[in-house]
């Protein structure tokens, strides 16, 4: 495939990042609530402007949340604490962090997609070997790339969501 | 006010971008239908990564769409033509555009918030006069900040929007 290719969508941008960010939500509360008894990091995978790093903190204030990006470039209120940024490439970063903490995270969180499809296929692959090593039993994955799991459940989406946009996988165990 | 103050929120940022963009949808799609009849173009100050830019062309095949920003830097695919980009300072291009299409404009859509209480204040107080010049009798101006416009009433929001993200000002008259 060409990797310029753009993933193909059916509806308008705004309506789909506006699904997106309602499914990362709804997706998000539910885990949190799930995650309570977990005591655990939380990995963001994809910091960005760290919207999403905001909430997280917002809602599981005092959880350790390890974010993760190529380039730290958040709005200046949303730039985690400096010994929980991990900058640099995710296929060397992910795989230092999973083994660190490996068996111990409540919640990665992967927020990796872009518009370019060959980039989405690249993410997944790159980053589908290093979550079941890191996450623990009981333990959750939330993503907007499909992802394929080993040893994890894909959840029915909770209210709220909007089908094909954030995909919550459960590790089994616990 | 030191312009370095960051907006108040009550809310997590996640939050608070996927309620602007849920009302922006509700809005607009409000005022998309009300100005089936009115023939004239629609502005977009804030291009941004053109995601409303690409909403407002999905839902209005055909209407002239004038997108202004400082830098022009959409996603690819989200890239007006040519002839309907307005690069540069909104000081200068708002002020050329509203006399050039003075009385004519059926929708300016106004997406110029960041997260600095100072520059929205700024961004405000630059487009209240040149919008009331623009817009056409019974055109509308829809706005994440809130505006000042003479000669123009504030609507009941639609179902969909969250109060406080997004307003629709329609101009009195037809």
């Amino acid at each position: 495939m060409d990797d310029r290719t753009i993933a193909p969508r059916d509806m308008s941008r705004l309506e789909k990042t506006s699904a997106r960010l309602r499914s990362q939500i709804a997706c998000l509360g539910l885990v949190i609530e799930r995650i309570a008894g977990l005591s655990g990091p939380v990995f963001e995978l994809g910091l960005g402007r760290g919207r999403t790093y905001d909430h997280l903190r917002w809602h599981m204030p005092g959880r350790d949340i390890y974010a993760f990006d190529r380039e730290i470039v958040p709005i200046e209120d949303c730039r985690p604490p400096e010994e929980c940024i991990v900058a640099g490439d995710l296929a060397v970063t992910l795989s230092r962090y999973a083994a660190r903490f490996a068996g111990q995270v409540a919640l990665a969180n992967c927020d990796l997609g872009s518009y370019r499809q060959a980039h989405n296929e690249h993410m997944a692959a790159l980053i589908s070997p290093y979550l079941p090593q890191a996450v623990a039993p009981g333990g959750f994955v939330c993503s907007d790339l499909p992802l394929v799991l080993e040893g994890f459940e894909l959840l029915p989406l909770p209210e709220g969501a909007v089908e094909g946009h954030y995909r919550v996988f459960r590790r089994e165990g616990n």
